[in-house]
């Protein structure tokens, strides 16, 4: 059983209330694998269009307005409700895979003991990428 | 305190991991917000790639190969390490969020009696979207 | 009949050599819109690619190298090539419809006497888009 | 000197009138590399939202109403003028960049003499994708 609560929203639940909320409204006929990629896809717009015209933006948002913060969380919780909902209709247990991921991204990317990024690693991260899925998704879970 | 195993992966344990996934190498440096964007935008991109030249894939991807189910879980998840990174570095709490836009979903769309999306209500749901952000949220968060 | 040259590179000769090519290796097949668009979806991913950790980028590139120009302008091509096989497959005149395009635009924003975009027309392109497709698309045209 | 028409509409047009439109506007300010490529992955998203519930799609949309097709060739317009500024504020010339990359693509990719995609190149093709951004090029050019 999952609790619900801030500390502990868990992909299973956001997984469940979107499952039932689908159910609820005979709209599981409509999401296909690719549909719901495409509406991932969708939402990942809207959430650029947030972004498109501010320039670099500082963390923390220091100078946004409250609904300019609300609508930012609205889209980026559109975009995980799709991809729970795209990771669900494909058989993947997100969680467990996201796990298995960090652990992967560790494995390929060991701590750096002078904690920063030296010039080289970052051209490493480049040619890690250009060899091509696997490596770039090290490269994407290390940021 | 936050608990691991397959059933419990919450938004905030992965969101802690990605930090000190990030301080261990010193790339928090890197994780600006439209930095952290444009890497989902690249991963979105690796996920479409599985998808690309497939036409219409059926749901639990009946005839995948196992490595294939597994890349899959690999670029979902980079999606997902992104997205937690660019909320948390914008100061969003995700789980948050996107409880509480479900619960605008649902206000928006109530359940259907028929249980099935007639003509009607996918109307609606496009004239939802071309009223804006808040209402292509909706449609977005009703799928 | 299309003449080629630097100054000369029209639509159509973009898309006659793309249906040419993908004849030559009978890969028409595959070209289904939604196929086409997840492949353009790849290639904006991998554009995007090239900007995601570069923080704010200047006009010109100022500071690049030639081979990472040279793979830019090949991402940037890519798309293009996909947008226009994408346009072909759909059955719409891509030339045409941008031409159209840049005068709706045109009518919808009339040229700024005062040469710059006030606070308040920016605001007023944010509520355009808000007003749905048709608008954003116009605020799409007006940059 | 260049002539506009349906046969004739090039890339160096629609630059011409993309840059005289910002100009006329004083939206030129905006247009920084990054702001104009999130500008355009939201038009992608606006295209992809035009096929995120349909399902595959047959070939000249032969079911479409008018308004879809004239829906579809806005916002796959739109696509177009963001990577057509993109690459003008870049100081790419995108035209003689996609010839270039029609040209290695087709070195990369010889015309199959069976004139059909066989299962071995399906797999070369993937194997070429992994083998970094240049393959994927490959991969994209060649469809």
């Amino acid at each position: 059983m999952v609790e619900e609560g801030e500390q502990s929203v868990t992909l299973d639940l956001l997984r469940e209330k979107m499952v039932d909320f689908a159910n609820e409204r005979g709209w599981g006929q409509f999401h296909s694998p690719r549909n719901l990629l495409l509406a991932m896809v969708v939402e990942v717009g809207e959430l650029s269009e947030i972004f498109q015209w501010k320039g670099e933006v500082a963390r923390g948002l220091p100078d946004w307005k409250d609904e300019e913060r609300i609508h930012l969380g609205e889209e980026l919780s559109d975009v995980l409700l799709y991809l729970v909902q795209l990771s669900d209709t494909c058989g993947i247990d997100l969680g467990k895979a996201a796990l298995r991921k960090i652990q992967l991204n560790a494995q390929k990317y060991p701590p750096n003991p002078c904690n920063n990024l030296s010039e080289k690693t970052e051209e490493e991260a480049a040619a890690a990428r250009a060899d091509g899925d696997d490596d770039s998704a090290v490269v994407a879970g290390s940021g």
